[in-house]
């Protein structure tokens, strides 16, 4: 970012980026966001999809739920059966989870495994940052970062 | 997104969320990232910044040098010192850091305590999906995805 050094973040409070990975920065977590993008909802799907231990599936559902970003529904009562879907906090994270897998298109993949496009009319995804005053795309060396409370 | 279920997802290949994650899949990585972003470069700086220990602070930091993310650099002969400096790979992740943050922004904080703005006219810097094609802003419902090799 410009106009920034290591002196300005001495002290910095806990940001949004701290908090956000205190609930989604894990992979695991980050892989059921994924399947749950693709609609994957029921606890066997996810275990078969990713190949996780029900144990660690378990706890990562259940910690995604207490951060209300899946919401747990009963889908069956005899036995008793529940899915996961997504809150609206949790559909927030798309943009995250395609930029993640946009970064991994460019620099981890020759081909890239996973094709996203717009459904209307089959164009490419991208995912970008622009200024909401003069709609200019930006990169690191646009922007500027404030404390909003200086320390 | 739409038209998908959990069959589609039926032994998927590792696509690049899984990739990526393996490489920035963590929260202190992310951190490191965060600040690196801030224009922080020194050893020293990362640890007083992150309060951090020092063998796990030595121990991602190397991790991202051995990735491509971050490039370690000479600047002081006696006694040796190196800094920290993002390479093109590195820099290209202030997409996905920017969109952790906006989440973290808007589901996780009253105030968001960091501030990011265009530096030429202060404007609010927002991130975006879009479609390449249209230039339509997408949400999950508008994107389809397909495998490159169908399994």
């Amino acid at each position: 970012m410009a106009d920034t050094n290591g002196k300005d973040s001495a002290g910095r409070d806990p940001d949004s980026v701290a908090a956000a990975l205190s609930q989604v920065g894990d992979r695991w977590t980050f892989l059921l966001l994924r399947e749950a993008f693709f609609g994957v909802h029921r606890f066997v799907d996810f275990q078969r999809n990713l190949g996780v231990a029900r144990n660690l599936l378990s706890e990562r559902l259940g910690q995604l739920t207490a951060n209300g970003i899946l919401e747990r529904r009963l889908y069956q009562t005899r036995p008793e059966r529940h899915e996961y879907r997504l809150t609206d906090k949790g559909r927030d994270l798309f943009g995250v989870t395609v930029a993640i897998m946009r970064w991994g298109d460019r620099w981890l993949s020759d081909t890239p495994p996973l094709l996203l496009t717009h459904a209307e009319d089959g164009g490419a995804v991208e995912q970008e940052l622009r200024c909401a005053d003069c709609g200019q795309v930006l990169t690191a060396r646009d922007v500027r970062y404030a404390h909003t409370n200086p320390p």
